[in-house]
């Protein structure tokens, strides 16, 4: 063919390992083979490491069903899967060593097979195709990540709920940033944990939405031998068989809930992060960061940075990102499998450690984050975060609303103007805003009155803070029992062992 | 304050109206207004506008609920809710013209009430924010958005069911965008629902969530007054009041997930466009599309082009879009509300019609597209498409399977080095590849029997695509389920209007 | 046609006009007319108004060369000519009425013109497309709005170098939101003002990118007749034609380098934003914002809110979702038009408005900002923002900065347990943290020394920032100079209409 | 501190490294240390490895400057420039350790050169600050990248500029994946080209903007020390210093540049990728792929894949998520530098060689693809793309254009209606057509006269497709040159090493 410009070897990247082409780099149709330095760039051998443990899991459960269903003999059935559970635990171990030159990690673990039982490693792809095969594995591999974030969340959960327990600080909520009305900090540590609650719901529904096996897709359309699909299902603690093959070989919607999830749990606690870095400034200082969580400055000896909530309000971009990657990935993809659903890798196999790893270090940095109760009741001193209770308390007069509003913003603007704070103002102050406004009224400045007042569903009154508190304990027990019913890999495995071949 | 540059007219901006500032641009607190421009540049006014009708059933609740609470007086709350359900009649019917000089569609409301009512009016926005009937307006729009979306996706998904029934040809199921294996259209057109699906399940998922009210919640911490916020929420059909004020009065997470819900329907359309516009091709012709859903060229007087797929296809960036802008907003902001939130509107509200639209679009275009019977059979004519097959058939008689695929590998190769069709080779072909493909095994190269024997679950044989196609309509009616249990807006007015007032 | 679910009319939805279908979505070879309902769903009629005026212009420039290339009668080009100037100016009026009944502006602008001068007018599309024609209204529309983001991004740039030069405030800089050194206002006006610079740079570019003229190109592969290409692209004000008529007709890629622009340039002012929002909070109080910018609170009389600048920093979400979804729009599109590619209006057309609108609020709003002295210098007080210019001196004493780093940090950690400011340590702790740290060492603990200290380039010393602000002004007039050479479509009309037509 | 659930130790995750922290996990001015499990999960160190070469070069830079300023003692410069340079010779080849227990590369080669030099390489860091120096090392990294971006993307230039000139097939351009008109090959190509040289330019253009260099603005204000910025702007290739110290270390706009040249690059290559993965497909058949790019399936014996173009497809999702982390990054970022700014690091260090690598892989992979002459013939055979060169054939004979599209029309509709193609129809189905369509019009319908006759320019005629093959080998040309100005950390390493240090 002709040829063109000569490609010299790029002197930043290391030369492609001049491995010969792997079983599918050949084309069997006309026994070709790949440029090597195509098969080095197109291989997915390096991320599919982290897949080895779920691929032969998979495996063992399919050749427990060939042996099952007569499309195997029994022994080598039983040989095939010895083999596969033997690598599977030297891979648990550690220990585990793939031949190379194949271009990914399915491939490498048949030609072991091979290399080990002879003929008998030639039935293992049986009635199944790669299509489906990475299918399989990239599902028990999320859904063993969903499950570690839910470990994650629910102790979350729980330990914001115990912050809240503990803490009695009082201080300004704000809308625009601005002080707005006074809380509880317990109120507050709920607000936070809401959003939180809600991701893991969302992760908990993209667990629900993975419970479908794959396997017996084929490359498309099934296979004319005659599988038992919810056998497979069974043994890998899916309820059942996915609906239609070439939906299934094509499909990483199970990845797109993940991501979503994911992202979700990163955003909301984005938005912690951003309250805890303003509030450890100096100038909020409502709350203080322990030394164990802090970071100091190559150049500047005084600074105490709170660089894990920075870094935490930093990941949600990373996982929005991973989220677009693979949306954009699956835009106008035809109905079947397309090689740039190998590209899944990269967002896929980075969110579960990605998101578990950033819920431990909130976990672990919210220990050494305390209120300020001082400071914190500064904020609410000169009253006028209260000026909404002084409102509502001329409404309790009958006085319609608006009316209230304008006249203790007459009252406020009348503090401003002598530049004192709104509690100074006296009686006579308050009754010449308004004629019903009088000393009595003038109590609910009280910031701790003010808060206990809030008594409505939701509010920031202690009754109904409790009653956000033991939400969350309830929500962190749910998302902890839906972690708790994903199998693992080793009892898969260990159950897988003791099925009958016949 | 310091002077800098004068801004001259835009030249090709509309001139700011020169209304004057509203309520709320004008700080109570020092009685100053905002700048006309600003007023303009900040207002929601317009886009608002779509909410009105929620606002109003809104409020209507709310004062209901004030006059059996005793926050206001019973005649006065019969008063403000007979006049929110006579504005709200009259924004149905299309003609409701909202006083201008207020900067959103809310404090228009109160102030016509104020108007018509006089003091009255001054009172129904007793124990509530902005901020949390702003939430409010918006969880009625996407709730009945989603309702809607839902009423076009069941139909969507009995109408592929009804082609996949009607339809009897078989073509090339494709991977790689290479042929692959003989399939049913009707299995393809299941393969393309599948997605649609479970993006239903998605939407049904974001509409269960959203079930809280958020009224009540105020400015960010409740109120001081007796409020009864499940009553409200009764009156409104959710289940329950939201569960922390200042999570409440910050949160889009219910407009996060129907983006997202959004953006999946999109996506799964996305697919079967791009297949319907490849299969549209003169090269593929695999299906035909009727000249009610096609266009011309200005120029080219021979095109017929599938502007309609292009079109499907080209919507779900614009769900992707809308789903990064609202991602992206709620990155990192600070507990309770901020006024970034205000710019939700244009992703939220376009994302309804969006959706539903294309939805009708595909279900009017689909109507007007016939798969070609004879070019789809010709894909499957040389029997390549067959050869997992005849290596399957091998593998029935005892044969690895890896072995039976390099034999049949051998066979393909040999009717290219030949230049003929694999169907073409004789019996003496094929045991030349292996001795135990004999002729009772090439019979498996008829493409309709290849499609017959992938009897596996999820496989392409009719009995196979005939369960299929019951679990989309089983599917369609769950979906519809779920719509039919939103109220409408006209509904809840009408039983609002008959509850007891004390 | 198979018969699927009847639709009934969507209840939320405005039926289709009964239009007929236009030119275009008859399909000439074949003389069958698409849907209306499709028609409608298809059509780009209504955001297309807005390259109205652009398209005339063009038309106008095109059958200028058609006379002069003799492809139309000469009489003919000037009666085609003076029409579509006299729909520009009626266009440029407001008072333009376009026939109904077609698919787009561009056909109904033909139609027009068919409909006023018979035969005359059907000579009008000789020699292009559609696709050709779209992209030329495209390029001038985006080449205006391109134009007018930097006639509003030089004024910005100076007010912010005016503003630097009048404002004498020193108060902390910070690094992780914790107070790090001492600056000078006008240091911190200047490090807005420089990401704001580089994104006038960006647009800059994107002007320059833009320039060449698609007209020509025809469907995809240019046209038979002897047209000329260069003259056209004189006529409108582009330096030449574009290269290749097929890339062409299929290319976004100035809608991508605009949307680009246009998300650096609100990035940018995101970053400004969130400053100005921090810094109005009470807690920080380094700003006060006018009432002319700030806005009240429906329910807390008490509240004066940065909503403006919240608003400004909630604009970057919707300029980074624009760009997305063109981004994903162009995603594996094969070469040549696509009718994807008209979904890419709402993004383009919105692009110019929002970025224009923000940059005008940020000039409103920032002229009644300003710096509290006071509170600015409390922040300096303690002297611990100074802690690194007490390092200095002691490396300009010889001593290793490691080990005057560790030595001051020492002296900060003696401060913060006696609970006292750095500033009040005297010389005898100041010797017991290191032998050389003497008297004249705390002299550079007065926060105005230590701001004039730093006279590296770049720094907060005055004559430093003195120079930056020059670089303001610099920046500021290459971009209204790029600006300015973009001719409006008003003057290119009347140079138009002077051009010979034979 | 309150105690809240014990954090047991993730089953998944390795356990952190017990080490001790590092000098900045120390909060100077406290004495206290980061948990060691949070020290792991903020640590950048192994991502940074990369960036080790740019930041000795860079320090070299630095203490050279350091010790002709008087700032540093010329032997103790000149100790520290040799070790530098030494460990900068050993990354190179590989050899470097860096010590552990710092939790970056930049304090751990302060910790590498006090251990080998003593107080001396305590110096190392005066007058500047991580912020800086990370600054100046990502730089450094960037440019070469896009260095090295440029150095592939000229050649892939050339390549195409060949292929175009050796091939010779016509065949149908597309709009609407709809048979539009006769062109070459080579002028196809030329179109698949134009947006990866638009690419490039955007690539040039970001490495002009890079153009500054950081060091020197120390933590945010620059530093009160003389040192001599441009000096090291000129030993590291910098035209300038940056000019705001505050600005600079906290920008990110390079990276931002560089995310979006890369993700245009890919984009570019996606849309030529669609176009070689369709035409591969047995249907279009318009090229062939050499056995040396393909790839086979692991169970359907006869496939022969595109895989190398759809994963170079499949790879703009990645650019694009890339860019989208970046952008989200700093939406809403206070000025100066913030923590959340290292999480740059996956997005910026995986850009450069996943474009460089993908652009190698594409022009490996255009080496074996060959247009089939004979079917990109047929697929013009039928005369129905040449149908607007017929229309123009009338134009030219005086006949209005919109009347000879309608006239010929007719003529492919009654081509249609007797099922035969629009060449084989006779000059009296003709002349009924139009009375001026006579046999000489038809002369026009030959597909190859058809590609010659569009000579306007920009078109498919040979002569002008000659000029768009010489402006890409101009375009390469600039490319490469941009790409040769940029010095390798080699060469300055080399020169900076002869300066004198006093």
């Amino acid at each position: 063919m002709r040829r063109r410009e000569v490609l010299p070897p790029c002197p930043e990247c290391p030369p492609p390992a001049p491995e010969p082409a792997g079983t599918l780099a050949r084309t069997a149709a006309t026994g070709e083979s790949m440029l090597p330095e195509l098969v080095a760039w197109t291989s997915s051998f390096e991320p599919d490491r982290v897949l080895t443990r779920a691929d032969l899991v998979g495996s063992a459960a399919h050749v427990t069903m060939l042996g099952r269903a007569g499309l195997v003999p029994a022994a080598d059935a039983e040989a095939l899967r010895r083999e596969l559970l033997d690598l599977f635990a030297r891979a648990t171990a550690g220990t585990l060593e793939l031949p190379a030159g194949e271009e990914d990690v399915h491939m490498a673990i048949e030609t072991e097979l091979t290399k080990k039982l002879g003929d008998v490693g030639k039935r293992v792809h049986t009635a199944r195709s790669r299509n489906d095969q990475v299918a399989l594995a990239l599902r028990l591999h999320v859904r063993a990540e969903l499950a570690g974030v839910l470990r994650e969340l629910g102790p979350l959960l729980v330990d914001l709920a115990t912050w809240a327990e503990e803490d009695s600080a009082i201080l300004p909520a704000f809308t625009h940033r601005q002080r707005a009305q006074p809380v509880s900090a317990a109120f507050l540590i709920c607000a936070w944990a809401q959003p939180i609650a809600r991701a893991g719901d969302v992760a908990r529904f993209a667990l629900q939405r993975l419970d479908r096996c794959p396997l017996g897709s084929g490359a498309c359309s099934g296979s004319s031998l005659a599988i038992d699909r919810q056998l497979v299902a069974d043994l890998l603690g899916f309820s059942a068989p996915t609906e239609n093959a070439l939906d299934t070989t094509g499909d990483r919607d199970f990845e797109l809930d993940f991501a979503w999830a994911g992202a979700r749990v990163l955003l909301s606690l984005s938005r912690m992060a951003q309250d805890l870095v303003d509030f450890a400034s100096r100038e909020f200082g409502y709350v203080r960061l322990g030394g164990q969580i802090s970071a100091g400055s190559s150049m500047m000896p005084q600074k105490k940075n709170p660089d894990v909530f920075e870094l935490v309000r930093g990941k949600s971009p990373l996982g929005l990102a991973n989220l677009v990657h693979l949306l954009t990935m699956v835009k106008a993809l035809p109905a079947g499998y397309s090689r740039d659903l190998q590209d899944d890798r990269r967002a896929t196999l980075e969110t579960g450690p990605l998101v578990r790893g950033t819920l431990r270090a909130v976990r672990a940095a919210i220990q050494h984050v305390e209120f300020d109760d001082e400071r914190c009741a500064s904020g609410l001193a000169d009253g006028s975060t209260q000026a909404t209770d002084l409102a509502e308390a001329l409404v309790k007069r009958g006085v319609p609303f608006r009316d209230a509003y304008k006249a203790v913003g007459a009252l406020v603007r009348l503090a401003a103007d002598r530049g004192v704070p709104l509690a100074s103002l006296g009686a006579a102050d308050a009754a010449a805003a308004h004629p019903l406004l009088d000393a009595s009224c003038l109590a609910v400045l009280d910031p701790r009155r003010a808060v206990e007042a809030k008594a409505s569903a939701g509010g920031t009154a202690p009754a109904r803070v409790a009653e956000q508190i033991a939400g969350l304990r309830a929500t962190a027990h749910d998302l902890a029992w839906a972690a708790s019913e994903v199998p693992t890999l080793e009892a898969l495995a260990a159950a897988i062992e003791k099925e009958p071949l016949s």
